[in-house]
């Protein structure tokens, strides 16, 4: 077989352990734990049906395939909660390291292309990362708010907390940054959140 | 708060469900069952990598949303088996009355142009949804492939289904359509398909 196409396909074997990555997030009606693939697909829809929020003019396809990847990382290097302090402390080593064998298993030109793509979300500066972590924060945000905030609930998580992490989501779309302290505010008003 | 707001959130949220409709199809390393979510995130992003091997020129973005949102009428009408003739001769009527209640969640004009979309893909007429076809066939090709057949094992299905089946990938991929065939006959070779 031609070996670039066989490189394809090896990439495309592996990427299929993204779905057993689990992540902190349950999914709505009380479900089970999300994993890494089903959470990127969200993501990927979400961009492309709520991209007349975006601060900016994006490149909705460079956006959507960057929700595709975000995450890949995490096959080797494992999901990091948002509220994970020591996890947070080592999560660039370990995602650079994954970043670099996972990706190089595709053609060089396209291992590449994967690497620049992950880090510009990564780095948040173009309005395509930006718009992208917007969905990342309010995704779990949607599936939470849905669940009575029963995964904030479950690791003691602060109103304060919830709302820092959302402050990048400003960044890219200030819509979506008042609805998800709207829904912050609201779950205060609960009990679901604690100040 | 903002009515197209809340319409867009209330489909982002129905969304959700796609992950717990399961396929017949199981994850590769002889893992669980793999459901719809997921089956789709890994058809758009193979659609993006290998899209060099399209017959015609796709517009990529539209290839990869037509893969994310391809099943989502499954959510009511359940998926069907490719090789179940009997749930193949009502799945048209179940998945219409499906896809008028979910994408009708949605604000006039993307309910309108997300139905186009499901259409355009269940036609097969467009350079776009032969191409995203051919990820549909391929996907678990690849996935059964790597678990040395076990899902055709299960269903006893026989190798001319199996090249049937393929046989649209040809429209979408002349290169694709030969490497299932290439790997049809190996598994024949291996024992995994009976001819």
């Amino acid at each position: 077989m031609d070996t670039r196409l066989e490189k394809q396909l090896a990439f495309v074997l592996e990427a299929d352990k993204l779905k057993n990555v689990f992540r902190q997030t349950h999914l709505s009606r009380h479900g089970r734990s999300e994993n890494d693939a089903e959470h990127s697909w969200h993501m990927a829809l979400m961009a492309y049906l709520l991209k007349e929020y975006s601060n900016e003019n994006v490149d909705i396809a460079k956006v959507m395939l960057m929700c595709l990847i975000h995450d890949i990382v995490e096959i080797d290097a494992g999901d990091t909660y948002a509220y994970d302090a020591e996890g947070l402390s080592t999560q660039k080593a370990r995602e650079d390291a994954a970043k670099r064998r996972i990706f190089s298993l595709l053609p060089a030109d396209q291992a590449s292309e994967l690497i620049s793509l992950f880090d510009e979300f990564e780095e948040c500066e173009t309005a395509e990362a930006r718009f992208a972590h917007a969905m990342d924060n309010l995704q779990p945000l949607l599936l939470n708010n849905g669940n009575d905030g029963s995964d904030w609930k479950e690791h003691r998580v602060t109103a304060d907390k919830v709302r820092a992490r959302q402050a990048r989501t400003a960044l890219g779309s200030e819509t979506l940054y008042e609805l998800s302290f709207r829904i912050i505010d609201e779950n205060v008003k609960k009990g679901n959140l604690k100040e």
